[in-house]
Order: C-alpha cells, then sequence, then structure tokens
C-alpha cells in the first residue's frame, strides 16, 4: 500500500524526494526476489478471478496471464531485467507486466493492495517450504526404517544419564530417531491447515469495495480456505512463527543425533565409523577424521533458533494492521527454510554410509555389566527377595570387576563359589540377545516388539508411496 | 529410575552419602507438588491395568487404588504430610501408598520406572493446562463478539503504519483480534494429538519384561495413542516445546491488544476509557490513570517467550534417553500455564469494562481526512482518470486543512469553487458510514460482512456451547 | 586444521572422495571473504614476527609480506580469482600467495593452525566493527546533543504509562536518549579489553614447538594482552557473545526511540513531523506519511536479538576445543554488524530532518492538566495538608474540565469561587515554563540543570574530537 | 508513583474500588520482599541526606533511621507483619514505619518517589549478587588452579572435533577453564561501572523541587556515580540486561565443562570417577553412577538464557519512562541469581571430588596414536619433506593399527624394517611426556608454559586475597 516510487506517485504531500538511505535501508529486493514464482502464480489466480467475475474482461484476464507467464519465463531463463529503484519484487514484476501488455497490465492491480498481495505470496511460499521439509523429513523416516530394518539383531547399550543402562537393540535406538521426525511431519500437517489460508480481497486492511470472490481465488491456489477478516488477514504472522517452530523443532532433533554420532565416533566409543565422503582430515594429524557435518549441523540449531526468536520478538506488541517491521518476517525465514532443509538431505545421504561397529557396541554392553540387572531377576526367580538378590549381585559384579571378567565369562563353578544355588541356566540369563528377548511390552526393545514397530513404520510411510 | 534416597537402595556401590549440596540442587520437590493429582490418576490407571491383566491381583488393585484415593484427599484437605528428605512428589506418595497399605504399596512399582512415571504426569499435566488454555481463549472470543456485535455501528481509524488508513467498523477491528484467539484453539487441539499420548510401559528407556498393556492403561486416561517407541518415550519432550510455543503465540496477542488499548487510552487518542477497577492512579498526580494491567501483560510476553528459550535450548544436543537435564521441563512451564491462564481471565474480564469514546474515534477520522479516498473515487466516477482525481483531491484538502475544516464540512459552492463537478451527492460519498457500507466483499469492514462474520462466529462458538 | 582439500592433503586414510553435499554444506567461502582484510594483516603480522625471531629468514618474510599486500590489492581491485574448491578465505588467499611467491608462500604456515588462524582474524574484525559501532554511537549522541541544545525551551508532556505525567523539556526528553547510546559506547571500550586479546601462537590447540613471540604478534595488530592458555584461545568466543549483546541493546535503545517517534508521529499527537525523505507514501491515500524506516528499525531488534540467541545456543555445552559448530559465528555477527550500523546511521541522518511541534506539544500538557501537581503544591504552601490540597484541586481540575478550561485560563474569580484562599499569584505557578523551573534537582528538567547536562555531555563529546 | 491503596489516596478520579482480579496480577510482594535489606539501606542513606541538606530535621533523619533499623531487625527475625492488602515491599516497610514513629515516618517519602525508590532499590540488588558472582567465579577459578597445580604431570587426550588431535597437560586442559571464569569475574567488575550508578533524585521522571543532594546519596550506598538525567534513571535496564547476560555465559562455561565431565564419566572413557556424594544411583541397576548435578547444571543454561530472552523481550519498544511492563524485570533475575550462585558453588565443592584416571587417559593417547604428528616431525628432521614423512607415518600406523600395537610398542627392528632411517631416539620423540614437553609456547601445554600460567594465575588470584 506504500511504496517508494521514483516517479512520486504519492502526490503533492511529499516535497522532498527520498533520501538514498532510505532506500538502501527499506530495500527488499535483494531476498525478495526469491519469492517471485509464488507472486507470479497468486497474481494469475487474482487475474483469472477477476476476469470471472467480470470485474475486468475475460479477454483482458487473458492477457495478463499471458503476460506473467512470459515473466515467470523471463525469470527462469535468467532473462529478466532487475531494476533496483523499483524497490521490491512485486514492483519489478508489475512494472515488467506494463511493458509487456501495455496499460491492461495495471488491472491486475484491481481490487488488491500489495499489503494483502505480499501476504498471499509469503503464505504460499512458506506453505510450499514446509512441504518440502515434510517430504525430507519422510525421506528421513525411510533411511532410519531401513537401517533399522538391516540392523535389528545388533546390540548397543542403551544410555540414560549417559551412562549405560540397559542394552537395546540398534533398531530400537534408530526408531526412536525415526518417530521424532514421523512427529515432526505430522505437525507440518496441522501447521497447513493455518499456513494455505488465503489473505486475498482484505487489500489495505478493509476489504475493497469491488464485489470480487476470494473464494474463487483461494481455491485456485489450493488453499484451504479465506481469513474470516480483512484486519487479520494483512497483519498475521502466526503462520510464519509455526513454520519457524516446526524448523527449530527439526534442527533440534537432528542435533540430538549428531550429538550422538560425535561421541559415538570418537574411538573410546567407537560404536560409529564415519564415512570418509562426509568426513575431514587434517594435513598435520593423520590419525584425524572430524565428523565436521554432523558438528555443523548441531551448530546450524543456533541459526535456526534465533530466527525464531527473530520472528517472535518482531511480533511481539506490534498494533494493527500492516507496519514496516513485518519486512522482516521473509529474510529469516528463507534462512530457516534452506537450512532445515539442507540438513535433513545431508543427513539422509550421510546416514547409511555409517559403518555401525557392532563388536564395539558389544564390548560396551559386557563392559558395563549390563546384564546385571538380569542376574538379580534370576536371583529373584531362585526365591530370593530383590534387595538381598541385588545385593549378592553387586558383589559378584565387585568380584568379576576385580578380576577383569565380564559376568558371562564366569564358570559355573566361579558363579557357585559366590552364590550356590546358580545353575547352568544362568548362562541363558546373562546372554545378551536373550535380555534383549525378555523386553516385548509394546514398543520395547524385544525383537517381536520391534518386528510390530517397523511394520506399522512401513504402514505410515506407504501412506506418502514411499516403496520399502 | 535414579533416585536419592537416605536409606541407600543403589546398594554397595556408593561409599559416601549424597552431599546435602546434591540433595538441595537436585530437589524438586519445592515445585514438582503441583503435579500430584496426575501423579495419583495415572497410578490408579496403572494399578488397574496391573490388575486386570493379572501382573498384580485385583484384591491388590483395589488396595492400591484405594489408598491413592485417601492420599488424594489426604492433599486437598491439607492434611499431607510432605517429607523434604524423599526429593520428589513421586516418592512422597510411593512411600505415603506404604504407609497406609503395607508391602502391596510396592507392588505399583511393577512395570514402571520413574521414566516413564515422570513423563506419563507431565502429559496428562500439560494436556489438561492446555485444555485450560484453550477455554479461556474461547471465553475471551466470545467477550470480543459480544463486543463486536454491540459495536457493528461504531467506527474508527482502522490504522497502517500507526497511521490513519481507512474508517473501519469497532465490530471488524475487535473481530481481528477474536480470530487470532480462535487460531491459538484450534492450534491447542491439533497440539492435543501429541500430548495425549502415553509413554508407560515404556519404563526405564527399553520397555519391560512384564507382559502389560500400555493401550489400556492410555484408554483409562483417555489418551489417544501410545508411544510406539520406548527410547523416545522418555526422552521426547515435544508436546512441552509445543505447548510453550502456543503460549508465546497467546502471550504475543495479547500484548498486540494491550499496546493498542495503551495507546488509545492516551488523551491525545481517547479512543477508550479505562475501568476504575481494572487501572491505577497517582498519590502525587490527580490527572493519572494507568492502563497497569494492559502494560504488565505486555510485559509478560517476554516472560513466556523467556520460557520458551528456555526448553529449546534444554532440548538441544541431549543425548537419549532420560537426562536429569529434563528435571528443568517443568517450572517454566508452570510459570508459563499461569502467565497465559491469569492474562487471558483478566482480559476477559476486563475489556467489558472498557468504554469505547464513539466521538473521538470518528473525530479522529474526520481529523485525518479518511473520506479522501472516496472522494477522489468520486472524481473518478465524474470522468477523470485516477491520477488527476489523486492530485485536485490533494488540493482540496490541502485548502480544507489550511481553513481549519473537514471535508464533510465545506459547503457545495466551496466545493464547487475548487472543482465544478462536483454535485450534491458528494455528502453522501463522504459519509464515514457509506464510506464502511461500500466496503462489502467478504472479511470486509461492511455491515453485511461484519454481519456474516459474527453469524460464522457464533456457530464456531456454539460448538463449544458458548450460549450467545 | 581440519580441511576439504581436492589434492587430499589428509593423506591415506581417506579412501573416498568429499561428497559434493559436504562441500556445499561445510562452505564457508561466500560469506568468510568478509574477513579478508584481516586476513592479511593477521598474516602480515605473523610472517613480520616469524621473521624477526628467525624462525623464517627476514627475506622469506618481506617476501611474504609483499605478496600479501599485492593479494590485498588485487580484492581491493576486484581482480582477485575467488576459487570454490578452496574452500574458505584462508584458503583461497594462501593458495594465491603461493602462486605469487612459490614455495616460500607454504612457510607463512608455519608455527600457526587454522585453528589460532581464523580465530585472529575474528577478533581482529569484531574489534573493528566494534569500534564502527563506537563511533556511529558518539555520532547520534552528538545529533541528539544539538538537538536538544536547541530545543531547551520547548515543553512536551512527559509520559509514565504512556500516560501524560510532568512537563518536561524536550532537551531533557533528548538527552534521556542521548546517555542511552553514551552507554553503549562505554560499554563497547571495556568489551574491547577482552576481543582485542590474541590467539596466535595457540596453534591447533596445545601451542607450538616453534619458539615463537606472540607477543610481538599482538603487539603489531595492536592487540591489548595474548590468550593465557592454548585451549581457551581456540574455544573462546565470549568476545562475539559480548558483542552480540551490545549489538542487541544499542539495537533495544533505537526500537524505544523508534516506537516513541512513530506514535508521536500519529496525528492525534502531531508532536513530530516525519520528514518526507524518510516517509513513505501510498498511491491510493493522498493523506498517508509512514514512518517506515522506524517500523523496520523497530523491527530489525527482533534480527539482532535472533543472532544473540543464535551464538548462546551454538556455545551451549561445547566440548573444548574446536568443533566445526564454531563455525556458525560469523554470519551472524556479520548480520547483526550491517544491522546495527546502518540503523545507527540512518537514524543519526533522519533526526535532524524531524520536525518537532511545540505547539502540539504544549497543547497535549495543558490539555493533560498537567499542572495540577502545581496547584496541589501551591495549596500546600498556602497552609492545607497535602491531602486536603490533593482533593481541592482535584475538584478543581473536574470543574475545569466539565467546563472545557484549561486549568490557566480560569479567571481569578473562578478560581477563587471553588477556592477563596487562591490569590493572584497562582498564575505564575501554573504557567508550564515555571513547572519546569521548579525542577532543577541534578539530572532534573529544570533549565540549569538541562544546562548542566550539556555542558556535561559536551565535555564527554570533546573526548572523542566531536567539535561542538 | 502509582499505587493501589485501599484507603485510596488517589483521589476522586476513581469511582469504583480496584478489582480483586487486579490485585492478584499485579501483586508483587510474594517477591519483592526479597529486596528488603536492599530498600531498607536505600532508605536509610535517603534519610541522612535529606537530614544533612535541611530538607528535614537532623532529628527527624534519626528517628527514620532507628525505625528502619527496627523493622530491619524484625525482619531479620522473622517477626515482621507482611500486609497483602500492601501491594509490594516498599509500602509495607513505609507503612510498618508510620506504625513505629508515626506521622514522621511520612517524611521519608520526601524528594522520592516509587519510580526511583524502585530502581535504586534493585540497582543495589544487581549489585551485590553480581559481586556474591564474582567471588564464587573466582572461587572456581581456585578450585581449578589447585587442581591444576596438582595435576601438571597427567596426560590427557586434548580433543578438536571431540576427535583426539594432541596430548595436552591435564593442568592445561583445567587452566582453560579457569580462564573462562577469570574473564567472568572481569567482564562484572566492568558491568559494575554501570549497575552503581544511583536514580535517586529522578522521582516520578522529571527530577524534583527539593533541594537534594543526589551525589551524598550516592556515596552513602558506595555508588559511583549518579543519572546524568532523569528521565533516564528512571526508565533505564541496561544494567539488568548486562547482569543476565553475564549470567548466561556463566552458565554457558558451566554447561561446557559439564558436558566433559558427564562424557568422560562414561565407562567407554573412564577419564574422570564420580563422587559418591554428588551422583545418584539405580534401585534397579547395580552398576549405575550418574552425574545428575553436571546434567542438571547443564540443562539450568536454559533457564538463565531464557531469563536474559525475558528481560530482552519486555525492553524492546518500550516507551518512557516507566511503565509496569518494568515489574517483571525482576523475577527472572532473582531465579538467575539463584541458578548462577548455587550452580556455581556446588562445582566447586564437586570438582576436588571428582577422580582423574590417569591410566585411562594415556591409554586414550595410546590408543589414538596422538604421538604420530612427533613421528612425522621426526621423519622432517631426518631430512624427508613434509609430505613423504607425512606419508611414511601413515604407512606406518597403518600397519601398528594391524598389528594391534601402540607406536611407542614397536621394537626399533620393526620400525626400521618399515624406515631404515629411524634410530633409538625415536623413542624419546615417541613418549607422550616429551610430545608435551615440546609444546613450550606460550600458553602452550609445555611443562614451563604451564608452570608460567599457574605462576600468572596466582598473581591474578592474590588481588582478592586468595591465599594459595
Amino acid at each position: 500500500m506504500s511504496s517508494i516510487k521514483s516517479n512520486k506517485s504519492w502526490g503533492g504531500r511529499f516535497a522532498t524526494a527520498p533520501s538514498s538511505l532510505l532506500k538502501e535501508y527499506t530495500d527488499s529486493q535483494h531476498y525478495d526476489r526469491e519469492l517471485y514464482a509464488e507472486d507470479i502464480e497468486a497474481s494469475k489466480a487474482h487475474a483469472l478471478m477477476l476476469g470471472k467475475t467480470g470485474i475486468i474482461t475475460g479477454q483482458e484476464a487473458e492477457l495478463i496471464i499471458n503476460g506473467l507467464d512470459k515473466i515467470w519465463n523471463e525469470i527462469e531463463a535468467d532473462n529478466f531485467v532487475w531494476k533496483e529503484d523499483l524497490e521490491d519484487v512485486h514492483m519489478n514484476i508489475e512494472a515488467r507486466l506494463v511493458e509487456l501488455i501495455g496499460e491492461t497490465g495495471k488491472k491486475l492491480h484491481t481490487a488488491r493492495s500489495r499489503n494483502d498481495q505480499v501476504a498471499v505470496d509469503f503464505h504460499l511460499y512458506v506453505s510450499r517450504k514446509c512441504d518440502d521439509w515434510k517430504n525430507a523429513c519422510i525421506r528421513l523416516c525411510e533411511i532410519l526404517y531401513k537401517l533399522a530394518k538391516n540392523n535389528q539383531s545388533v546390540i548397543l547399550p542403551g544410555l540414560t544419564h549417559m551412562q549405560p543402562a540397559q542394552p537395546v537393540s540398534l533398531a530400537q535406538y534408530l526408531l526412536a530417531f525415526a518417530n521424532m521426525f514421523k512427529r515432526d511431519a505430522e505437525r507440518i500437517e496441522d501447521a497447513q491447515k493455518r499456513i494455505r489460508v488465503s489473505p486475498l480481497g482484505a487489500c489495505a486492511l478493509a476489504g475493497t469495495t469491488y464485489n470480487l470472490n476470494p473464494f474463487m481465488t483461494a481455491e485456485i491456489l489450493d488453499f484451504k480456505d479465506i481469513y474470516s477478516n480483512s484486519m487479520d488477514a494483512v497483519s498475521d504472522r502466526d503462520f510464519v512463527l509455526e513454520a519457524q517452530f516446526i524448523a527449530s523443532v527439526i534442527m533440534m532433533h537432528l542435533s540430538r543425533l549428531c550429538e550422538e554420532m560425535i561421541i559415538f565416533a570418537n574411538p573410546a566409543f567407537s560404536f560409529i565409523g564415519l564415512p570418509d565422503a562426509y568426513s575431514t582430515g587434517s594435513s598435520i594429524m593423520p590419525q584425524k577424521k572430524n565428523p565436521d557435518v554432523m558438528e555443523l549441523m548441531r551448530g546450524k540449531t543456533g541459526r535456526v533458533y534465533g530466527n525464531l526468536v527473530s520472528i517472535l520478538t518482531i511480533m511481539k506488541g506490534l498494533p494493527l494492521t500492516y507496519n514496516r517491521d513485518l519486512q522482516e518476517d521473509k529474510e529469516s525465514f528463507f534462512d530457516s527454510s534452506d537450512t532445515v532443509l539442507s540438513s535433513l538431505k545431508i543427513m539422509s545421504s550421510m546416514l547409511p554410509e555409517i559403518t555401525f561397529n557392532k563388536d564395539a557396541m558389544y564390548d560396551a554392553c559386557s563392559r558395563g555389566y549390563l546384564n546385571a540387572t538380569e542376574l538379580a531377576d534370576y536371583l529373584v526367580n531362585k526365591g530370593f527377595p530383590f534387595r538381598e538378590s541385588h545385593h549378592i549381585t553387586g558383589q559378584i559384579v565387585a568380584w568379576a570387576e576385580k578380576e577383569g571378567l565380564k559376568l558371562e565369562d564366569l564358570s559355573l563353578e566361579q558363579f557357585q563359589a559366590l552364590e550356590k544355588s546358580i545353575e547352568k541356566d544362568v548362562f541363558q540369563v546373562l546372554d545378551y540377545n536373550n535380555c534383549i528377548k525378555r523386553r516385548e511390552s509394546a514398543g520395547g526393545t524385544g525383537p517381536l516388539s520391534v518386528k510390530k514397530q517397523l511394520e506399522d513404520f512401513a504402514t505410515w510411510l506407504n501412506k506418502y508411496n514411499i516403496p520399502l
């Protein structure tokens, strides 16, 4: 609605030309070109509606739509001349349209103001990016699913407090992350209800005197609804906040995966082998292989969190309706969107290249006496109260530790010397595969439970036509 | 799963007693008592399930459930003795249960660990608070709806860039805010899908060896689903993040309303009169009446934003599964929840007490020449190209301003002296009611459009059995 | 220390070439070119030190320094060919140096690793930008000082709670803001103690086997000190946090000024007239003049806050020493720096163009009965207890309000009819200039106090050689 | 300046009593009692000044001061009756003063308003807390210093990218953290310049008509300066922001230390043994020992970051001068202050109880071939170009790895079979103590450098009278 033009269409109220500092400070063209496709698409929908409702003629609508298509082709082919003195992407496209088709081009702006135009473009853009994120989340889910499927029998020590707790299947571990990204995808689907809502028809803030049909425009753009209230339509940025929040949660999930991968790649753990193609070395120290991608991704969480805080701050205490503060909603979204997409994609490419070192994981279980709980349970079954069995187990673990032995390495004689009720069947109990097999509760790490989880996950993936 | 007990149930590994600093630093009892009702309810559901699946006997289940009911009554009646050396709410209730019903009380912890217990309690708590927020949002929507309904014919200057732009109905203005809080309510409904998911059965992290039925517990608690994966179940805090985000958006919406009310209460505007009951004065300056509630509410936005940043920071890079960092998820949520609820409630109480000064609003329209656009449109209808009509209008406005006249105060003679094509019908056009009547596009400020908005809003409110 | 090179200088440990995704994801060249001048300057200092300590020969040092100067000229003249496969600015400059001067170029990297090199470049860069901010703050202080000096006798209503409270001098008002930016300048001076500290000599993390002299390099670069500990040197980013915090406070101060200017430009207030050169209009509504610059600046506060949160998040829980997460420290700083500088500059240019409407301000005082406190004080001097005088004043104000009169417009007869002890000297008391003159406490709004403030401020400005 | 009183001292403008919701929502008494000592101290200083300047008599001043002392004693002895209907700590103390000494008590409020009173109290409070933090930082520095001093010859693998890089002394490692907390202490010292500035005399916003001496009050309170401008004085909260920022940096530093301790306590590393007194176990799994304190401390970083964001948000776009939003500055500061202090203290108590496992650290060096760089340097000294020596070393490491040998375990024959120029002196070079001894550059890990660092650190600690 407000615009800075060299030709002074604002009329006689302004005696002085805009300061060059003003132009530079408020210019958005260098980044909002990113919206050209959405601007053209929304304009085409608007022109079509104007034609169908008779606000302009069908011929005029066609002329405009053809002109816009031509502009789209020019931009795609990098033949479009962006003019810096036309402050934003919208003015550039409009001016070119008039160049191409003459005065009719000006009719595109009928029953529309820059406020609702900018808003609809951005709704469309955010919606598409969110769909891209969703697809990238689902792709990562697929990768994690396949890895899980292929590693059902691999055992690693499940941690709580970063301390070995109970053995789990590697599949169980990977599915924990898969479920995070599945939730992200579902969160996006919910948010789309509030993103794909059309503000067109709100004009500057109060609606328009033209008898337009905003439902038609919404339908052409495949939007779910229109805004009920014109003042809300041009001032609402909830949809950006919601997208930025979802981006933050995705990055948080990735940061958790990265954190563990980085730690597990340290030689002390050696749970994973880093893929050469996704690691860096040192020109000085030959022994180095660094998980740069994961570190950088963990760091980029800060970037996306920052973008969320940015838009929250902007919106705090902002009066109705459009205020120029809102121009700051875009760059941070572009940044979050690129970060989320590239992070999800590189994670999906990198994960299958990671080597999981079964032996190192298994050793860490043994070394951590992760079957001690099972021994205590075994003694309970032999008739000891839990507290006593826990105490005896503690003594056996202490003795084994002193001898440098794992529990499963003790001979039956050694066991019986420590507690005579222990029999040959103890070795079954101490077997790590058996530890895992005992936990078949729904969602647990037992092989049947994991199989069920995999089947359910496959069903969900199938909804998105992922061939498994 | 981990606990600090004076009786040292951790066994022989620990030679030294916990430091008193440790107790003080890690103690959560002073705030997590807030969860007692949810802890008892979830425990009752767990006991019922244990009884029905035969893991404990039906009699044992009944004994436990009755004991828990008794404890609930004790707490409600403020007869419960909280013991500081039992570090949290869960241990206090468990210990009291054993006191009340003896050893059977210990069976409540069968097939459950503190990790999934804490998680289910918090899911239940967050879910309830979110429902409270939703109801408070709907209540505020109702208040705004009623105010709008009663103020359809009141006119105020709609602002963009904090500058007068176009006249709008006060109803249109109020409905813009109503739509924000409606979106908040809808956002909560979506989030509940991810909040009302039961982690019970995940135990420490890997599931349990008992053949429990987590779907039954979920159903008793009226949860929509259970977690698919035990490791995800105990480490997920997405549901807290989502609630904190929603709280932030609600506060942001409130801050926008407060900001405008604060400005409009300044004598320069005088659009609103502050209610005595919700304002403060000065013992020194007799002329003062301060919008303290709105200022404080605007400030509390920072508090809730901070709580969102807090939980985002905590979750960044956190390894699986339970880590003690997660203890920090609660206090900030309690704080946001109280803030959101009390803010929504006081806004709902205060708004109907605010006086809207029709005359001041109308004057601001006139003073701002908000009907200049209509005059320009009128001249276009007389055959002038828009640019020329815009120019002539500019001259007329300038002349009127110099004379200290509003446009509608000019006589026909004065108009014709400035532009002879102007006729008597110009006064119809300049009438502010007519300005508004011309904007009947869907969502616009026209009276029919506003009526339609009110009807649609009433339909939505009716879903929640709000009698209007 | 780690690097991605096509020529595989990492040796035989890597069987696979880096993925193109890795290159793209970890590439920093597109933004870290910004550091070229600091990289060259720090390298020159390092080479000079290497020469002086005999680690390389004086001739070699000279050759390197000349080569670096040449590269600097190439970049300045836009003749430098940036190679994308050399991942960052440092590798590009190093490679070009070897091209220009041959194998000796490689000696520049003696006793230095990329970790301390990147760190020193960034210290230098942040330090300079902070100095730029400081100068821009001082410049804005000067502008505010001059405006204050020229507006000592202009009266506006001082607000608390956005409600008229007591009349103040416009100079007093402007100096309040000047003091904020003065504090910002002082905060930068303190931070420089921690920014201008050299990490050179820390090498990768453990120091170097060469007998270098890091104090010499620090001195050449005009740094105040070197890091005491090599591991701290390469992992510390406190200096970036501190700069980002200062940037946030500056933007916060600007946002407060913008907020008031935006509100005061609304016709209801009309305290200020917006300069044409820094405002925008509307092609539709001739009455519009929008404070876009101030709105945008207020919005950009969110951007800078976000950048602070970003770096705080990145540093949380980051293990020693260098981790690739740290690469994310730069872009957000560049962004904050540009935002702070351009905002301060445009504010300094715009402020002198703003018109302060004395009459509107004075009217707002009168309309707000801002001399009521003075009347109450007057009655106290006549012997009434304060509570009674406050009550009588309240009645007089109420009567005047009803009659549409300002206090100073009442005749002596009217006063005496309301309270017979009032005499002719009351008009002296009610005079707004006199209200202000009575507040001569240090820092108060009285003319002598303001004069003293201006003198002190001038003394401070003089320290920076600002001719006043 | 504004107040909610049951006795309606605001006068006749208010027809309706304050809503109970208003009282509840705006009440600050439940948390601002925390300020009682500062409120009393500042009041005493104000009374003393009033007496000395003759604004009240010396006798009145004495009466007031004695009354305030009595109130302080009552509060300390828990004998003070807090009244809920007196909304804040200031009103409670004032009312009690009048009870104790009669009408003279009311004179305390001469030449002071609540705005400057609240501000001076909070300046004093923040300043003291910051000093407490500083002392706690210095105490932690002392602990780290002593640990470093006692562990100069212990070797651990220095990490970059969480991968073994070069061996360092444990002292070097600990001093890296000591330097962080030293910087924090220094940052506090700088901030005090802006915290210890007195706003007294600013009154509501415009200064006072009394001829008071604010410099005298400042001096009594040991403040460094007074505010130059009364409007700035009552609206400035920079000092709170600066303190909250410093708190965030301290917590960030602690979180980095915690992160490493948590990882190093995992059995895969076993670098540290957790002290029983600061760890928790599991009643189920006997092998567990959890670093709860460190995890919780890492989590509390989020809490303090959140508090910083809170106050930043509150201040954004806030108009001059006092607004009720500012009431929200306190609780978050109290929370950060408690968190910072208790975290620093427990870290200081816990660190000396941690066991550092020399053998595990040394093994990790060997296992990681951390002397490979030294071998490459050795071959360079034998005349090989670095690239070739790097290549040969790579082959030797690969062979040793295959044979399961550490480099230092190879026999001279084995070395010579791989590269015949290697001689007996290679074993000197491979010795890890020698690796470290070679890095004697300033700040490096060499023993002399570490000794120098320790001496310098001791000198700094001595400034604070820490006996070492």
